[in-house]
């Protein structure tokens, strides 16, 4: 048996998944902020799916970058700077741990519910806007631990301006705390919001509305056409508009291939896939990313 | 010994290589037009090159779509449309032929010129703009051969109208015929041309200057943070303006992530290289996909 966490923003949600790769249990709590409160939430996640249960192995992911060491670094949204994740929970637990950015193990989770696809993005669909990137059933972090880190490719010179200080970056156009911070107002889900007064026929959310599609467009394309996944599995908080958001991504993906035979040929809108409803990606794919990588699907 | 042949849309350049690794000898000739011209020409530098030399494997590099099957499809430049180019040429040749894209192949050689580096991108700038991705030294095409194709992603909604459809294709601000067609007159290196003309003050050659780097700038960009390739090897006819090119384009990747702690950690303005001088990393390439990938450099 292992315990996946996936610790978000806001909830940290823990999954027990059995030989088979299969959950058993969940547990999910809120998220508190900086490293002692995060820490004391995955015990208690851990603890609360781990009694009567033999549990082998630990898998955490976490946004932020983790370096190969499971030094978790700029988590910002948990309000850790700099945490040796691994070690203060194998200490706490008593476990083997594997620390895993979040959106990777997303991948993972994502790859172990497409077990014919061979490659894959996750696009995950959030705050922010990354993805993470499975090849082989493997999770493929790249060279220095950002591939996938599309939030903060340009895709307008003259869009929005990102707190990175580029302008019309993806995360920009599709993130939602850059959407939340153009409609203004106060939402748990501000990106449906604008979707919602966009059907309302409010021309602001209109206009917002096309930016988030255009972004998430930009990001298929790219993951795609550098990359060249089989698939996009898009998933996070957003990716719950569903069809509302991906029927116009694929409109977009079609009429922009549609003068080019070699663009059409790639059928990009035919490789955009919903992360399957109900499925904690994120947790399963700490689950399967904890201990040996079996029962992570592949080719 | 293997031969590699690079097939351009001008010249066809054919290199001999020992079991080292080492170029022995290398036979240059134009390229014909059609599929017969461009076998011709093929079968010719191989005879020349094969004379005197116990030849074991045939590689070579063309542009255009490449199957898994040795197929090329839409090789406009060379005016094929559609050849089995393993089978004709291992027919007239009498040797085992590999058959791969011609950026792939330059990929494999700027590789193998670079020992040390377990990932990079070989960013081709010419008459268009491709990339070849290899991996642990072995090219990696992706799921359909589409890996590093961003000439046609869009990083300006009002950027220049492209032939594929889209405005501000990656490939319609820096590809040389794109350039050339805006700039006019009948030139070998267009690019070039407008980089004396903006050096001279013309604001036309200025604003052509201005986009050509941005949109190389933007493919380095969506290389590392899509695929984090360790290293981006900048090659093809437009990369012999050396640092008149590559200078603002770091400067620009600098300033992109002059903002961002995260895109500053990257560092990739650090990871632009230019192809090794003098070196035909093309029919290099070509011939370390020959036969046993034994040669090609990997980590």
């Amino acid at each position: 048996m292992r315990i996946g966490v996936d610790v978000g923003g806001t909830k940290t949600l823990a999954v027990a998944v059995d030989d088979g790769g299969r959950v058993v249990a969940t547990e999910l709590r809120a998220t508190g902020r900086g490293a002692d409160a995060v820490l004391d939430g995955i015990v208690a996640v851990v603890d609360a799916l781990a009694r009567g249960r033999r549990v082998d192995d630990l898998g955490v992911g976490v946004p932020g970058q983790i370096g190969r060491d499971g030094v978790v670094r700029h988590a910002l949204n948990l309000g850790i700077a700099n945490l040796d994740l691994a070690a203060a929970l194998a200490s706490r637990v008593g476990l083997p741990v594997a620390v895993d950015n979040d959106v990777r193990a997303g991948a993972v989770g994502a790859a172990a519910m497409l077990p014919d696809v061979g490659s894959l993005a996750y696009l995950n669909l959030g705050t922010g806007v990354a993805a993470g990137i499975v090849r082989d059933g493997m999770p493929w972090p790249g060279a220095r631990g950002a591939a996938g880190e599309i939030g903060h490719l340009s895709v307008d010179p003259a869009g929005p301006v990102c707190p990175c200080g580029q302008r019309g970056c993806i995360e920009a156009l599709a993130g939602g705390a850059a959407v939340a911070a153009r409609w203004g107002g106060v939402s748990a889900l501000p990106v449906v919001d604008v979707f919602d007064a966009a059907d309302a026929g409010d021309p602001r959310a209109v206009a917002l509305r096309a930016e988030v599609v255009r972004g998430v467009t930009a990001a298929v394309q790219l993951l795609v056409l550098t990359a060249d996944v089989e698939v996009v599995v898009l998933g996070g908080g957003v990716s719950h508009l569903g069809e509302r958001l991906f029927a116009p991504v694929r409109t977009n993906l079609r009429a922009a291939a549609s003068g080019s035979g070699f663009l059409a040929s790639l059928d990009l809108a035919g490789r955009v896939v919903p992360v399957p409803e109900g499925v904690p990606v994120g947790a399963l794919g700490a689950a399967l990313l904890a201990g040996s990588p079996v029962g992570v699907s592949g080719p």
